[in-house]
């Protein structure tokens, strides 16, 4: 057998999410069939994040184990061959050889996401499947002073979508941060301020945390509750006392980061958690 | 009765194009039904540049002359009417008045259209709609050279899409230039180089006439033909000369000018001229 690293970048907007449904068109879905096309038979993947409707990647990753009947098969040439049967809304950036141990889940160390925010009057209608467009002014400074707070090992109980616990609710933030971009290149529409992005990285994420945690933030940046609310929050491990969830279409997986190996991948600490 | 002028940028991905077409949904007819739910009659708008199917805007123009009971509506609150019932992809930015010879096609003096390309081996899955992504290598100071050739006025009947014949085909091309762009924000695949940007900047444009000279300077840029071909294509007339007609999703109509006026827009000259 032969085990594959595939990173990935799509646009979810028009899927049902990474992972397979009973009905409409997931990301796992179209890559299985990409892959089940090129090697003859059905095969499993596992992605690295289990993004939901509408949300984005720009570094998704996931493993495969195939025959090794394909080990003719190159990897850049495994690529092309993904790529060709893939829509255009999903390209496949690298495909790589991993060690038999490799999971795309378990053996992760660490994960980035990425939420942008658009602000001002007019929303640009290119922004409306790639950002959350927010019309009340937002206090930055504030929202990144309540962002300090996530820093570190925290138990992120109150940022966890109800009705999907996790028994273990403890993670820890690596970096977290609130960045102001510049005009993206088909910003058209007159803004009063740049685009926020928020990016957070760490040892792993509950379901729906970073849209917790970045629909708590904009209550903090239009100056509903204090920055200080966000330990207050956390402490609480009460999701009734944060803020909404923020809408799907601001989010992006960035990247998965694994440790280094050479074979890229062969890890025995199964210790990465997954969610989004 | 009263004259506005609204600018607007659309997201033509979804559409029919600016166009009311037997089937589908169209710019035109959206923004007509915004306006009729203001009004409570119908009206009819006069885009300026009639975009096609998947073609995009960022400062689309249209005329309308609605009864003067809608007066006591202000500008800004129009804008925001407009948008209540208009969906995320289709953003009025602006409404004013304007005099009542006012017509968004004919008082036009000038059009800016924008062209994009991406370029390298694998595209992202975030410009599949709003560029053509070229895989051959290209040559961009063959390019610029061969772009030379279109300033000024020609007969641009090498450029017109056929089966469209308009009888006076000599058009004046202002301003021509290719930029290359930064990495945009949502770009995330790898490129082997930067985005391609073709502006133009003329006095009308025949129909396809960006996308005919886009395809075109591709041909040149690809090393199919020297930079010299050009001026060649120009002054052949004959579409068959000429490069493919470049896919509509990396086609933006930027602005449309109009001659400086108290009430902005009473024009006597009629001279612009329709197209895309």
């Amino acid at each position: 057998v032969r085990t594959l690293k595939i990173t990935l970048a799509y646009d979810g907007t028009a899927y049902v999410g990474w992972q397979r449904q009973a009905a409409g068109t997931s990301i796992q879905g179209l890559l299985e069939a990409a892959i089940a096309r090129i090697e003859g038979e059905a095969a499993t993947v596992t992605g690295a994040g289990r993004t939901d409707a509408g949300v984005h990647a720009l570094g998704q990753v996931a493993s495969v184990t195939v025959p090794s009947a394909s080990s003719s098969i190159a990897c850049d040439a495994y690529v092309r061959a993904l790529n060709a049967s893939l829509p255009e809304d999903v390209r496949v950036r690298a495909v790589e050889e991993a060690g038999d141990g490799f999971h795309a889940r378990f053996s992760a160390r660490a994960k980035t996401y990425r939420y942008r925010l658009t602000r001002g009057g007019v929303a640009s209608p290119f922004e409306s499947r790639y950002a959350w467009h927010v019309t009340h002014p937002l206090d930055v400074s504030a929202m990144r002073a309540a962002l300090e707070a996530c820093r570190g090992e925290h138990d992120f109980a109150a940022f966890q979508s109800t009705g999907t616990p996790v028994r273990d609710t403890v993670r820890t933030m690596l970096a977290a941060r609130i960045t102001e971009a510049p005009t993206p290149t088909l910003q058209v529409v007159e803004q009063s301020a740049p685009l926020l992005i928020l990016e957070l990285t760490g040892t792993g994420f509950l379901r729906h945390m970073v849209r917790a945690i970045a629909g708590t933030l904009v209550e903090i940046g239009r100056g509903r509750w204090p920055p200080s609310e966000m330990a207050a929050i956390l402490a609480s491990r009460d999701r009734a006392r944060a803020g909404p969830t923020a809408p799907p279409q601001g989010l992006f997986l960035v990247s998965v980061d694994y440790p280094a190996s050479p074979l890229g991948g062969v890890v025995e600490d199964h210790s990465a958690r997954n969610g989004v």
